[in-house]
């Protein structure tokens, strides 16, 4: 199957280009380096240092004989787009290119327009090249489970089925997000929802929960094939934080009470998890949703169980909640739909975390301490960038 | 009160600016004139002649005394946004400063994308200007039924209380709305409510049926202050368009079977509404949302309507339908919020269908009748513009 992978070179898409490469996919990836360019604005760096994308795949090849295909530039320019499609000719298009972080779309108003604006019109792009020039072509979506926001009533996989008055129907989940990042996802389902309505295409939704961990066996082989690994408050995300900061000795950052339950992923499950919907492609017309996750944890737990599988002495910080969200909420979330397709979930355990202690450690002199301070606060129309 | 009308340069914009200045409010307008530059785009023209927005001004005070200010620029625009907020210090904000039609949204890949990133930028530019200037003042939102599309269930205003496996939540209602640019009110929603719950915003979402009619007791006051009149198959409403085609000897087009039902409201109502809303303001934190229609109408209905009203006869042509969208669907909405604020319905009546059809003989000679055939057709990604 030809795959192109949207958002090759991020945390994510690179290591799932690796895993669709290696078990036989032909593999292009796109990227116009924004992530890295977040870097530079917020003077902060991935904890294990990252080839170009070039070496990346210089790499790959030498040690594989796989070739993957690079293209540079913009989903927002629609003449790229429109051109990567039409020369690569994928089959599968799997899009992780936006930008990813709540914090960062927080900022002030051109982060958030700039978010919204990046990553509407860019899925719109990929939409109508999809319509215009392959209507066959499956698009993998990652959306995010942030999207539902909190509920009292149980998540279910993007549709529901609810009765009223007296009468019946199958809508999408209603969703009431906590930023203008994970608005933007919304924005982006009711789209493509949209899309596969009118033009008869197919697209699978895979809201992802936090995703933890830094390597899998494709990567694994060289440090030339590292995936980027953030512990900064605004694009690093909260396991991988949590266990920087442990090995730092430095407190682990809970917001709020901590009561927050969040669904989460190891990274081996996700690229698992993408090769599991390109393999399975919605029909025709389908606007098809997984809920991408495997357990369920509250923010204390999981500092809890960095702090038990720390060697040293841990302590736990409660910072006044930077973000607008319920705390001790109620979460039960069904994610099945993955499973049913094949994915054997790694749950969280303290094999994976002493692997992540091993990888701080080697590089823990990289870290700028203070950028892991939560500096944006949702409360605050504007809140200055850490730097 | 002081309130700004955004947008009021436009068909219910200019109105409800003369309306709101009539009651005794400190009004002053924004407009781009992106709405009359759709008509160079397109080779059409509101059918009643309209004056440019300086001049309406200018007669709205020699008749009246009464002052209205002028701010020419973008929403998109930031700078201009916040400049004018701050200048004008207003106590409530009306929206209506967005890209309104359905069609003009499916023309093509472009259009898509100017209609969502218009709507949505202009609407966050808003949000922000309120927040970091003055989260005192009151948002009422120009918003669509079209944003609901067509559940088997009863609509409720915006928000619907559900139960699911024995739990409860009141929840945004979940919608499937029929066109990019219903989307893009939908995208406008969530990040209103969203607004509305970190920075304790007050706004009020007015999801509004099929406007017709075209005169209010303000611009009836004078030609210069007439608002425009619409009847091209981009921009003209389903009802005034059906009274021109009858003028014209014209048969009235209807789209595929005609038992799709719609919400409408007569101008008078909408303009009635805004003040109820503006008088009435959200409570502070508070994302309130009223369905703004009087009553619920089949297609075929108000051809029929139409039909038995005029005094020549009327042919009914079915065409193919150009949307995508469901017939003989449920159709239950509730409407009763703006009703309860004291609005007293004006519902379809011969005699305003007749004093349509006077306008309509008066101006009949403007008319480009091709224009009112359907070109835009949902199945394609692109259709051409008739010109």
């Amino acid at each position: 199957m030809k795959i192109l992978v949207l958002g090759g070179d991020g945390y994510l898409g690179w290591p799932t280009a690796l895993h669709l490469s290696e078990v036989g996919h032909d593999v292009a990836v796109v990227d116009n380096f924004a992530r890295r360019g977040y870097d530079f604005e917020m003077g902060v760096d991935s904890l294990v240092p990252i080839e170009p994308l070039q070496t990346r795949i210089r790499v790959w090849r030498e040690l594989t004989g796989r070739r993957i295909g690079c293209h540079v530039g913009d989903l927002t320019d629609a003449d790229f787009t429109y051109q990567v499609v039409r020369d690569f000719g994928p089959d599968t298009i799997v899009h992780f290119a936006e930008q990813r972080a709540a914090p960062y779309s927080m900022v002030d108003r051109k982060h958030a327009v700039y978010t919204q604006v990046n990553n509407v019109v860019g899925t719109l792009n990929v939409l109508y090249a999809i319509a215009e020039l392959d209507p066959e072509i499956h698009l993998v979506k990652l959306g995010t489970m942030g999207a539902y926001g909190e509920p009292n009533i149980d998540i279910e996989e993007g549709w529901i089925e609810i009765e009223h008055k007296g009468r019946k129907d199958r809508v999408l989940f209603p969703k009431r997000p906590g930023s203008y990042y994970h608005l933007s996802k919304v924005h982006d389902s009711h789209n493509i929802e949209f899309a596969c309505r009118i033009w008869g295409l197919r697209a699978t939704d895979l809201n992802q929960g936090i995703v933890y961990g830094q390597q899998t066996p494709e990567t694994a082989r060289d440090d030339r094939l590292a995936t980027r690994y953030d512990y900064d408050a605004v694009f690093g995300t909260v396991l991988n934080r949590f266990v920087i900061q442990s090995v730092l000795g430095l407190p682990l950052t809970v917001y709020g009470s901590g009561s927050q339950v969040r669904g989460i992923i190891e990274i081996r499950d996700t690229v698992k998890c993408l090769e599991l919907a390109c393999d399975n492609p919605a029909d025709h017309g389908e606007f098809r949703v997984f809920n991408q996750m495997t357990q369920s944890m509250s923010i204390t737990a999981m500092a809890q169980t960095i702090a038990r599988v720390s060697p040293d002495r841990v302590a736990i910080d409660h910072l006044a909640n930077p973000r607008v969200e319920e705390e001790g909420h109620h979460y039960n979330v069904v994610h099945s739909g993955l499973v049913e397709l094949g994915l054997v979930p790694h749950l969280l355990s303290d094999t994976l975390i002493e692997s992540l202690f091993e990888i701080t450690k080697r590089y823990a002199y990289r870290v700028r301490p203070d950028s892991m301070l939560p500096t944006v606060d949702w409360r605050q129309a504007a809140s200055p960038i850490s730097t």
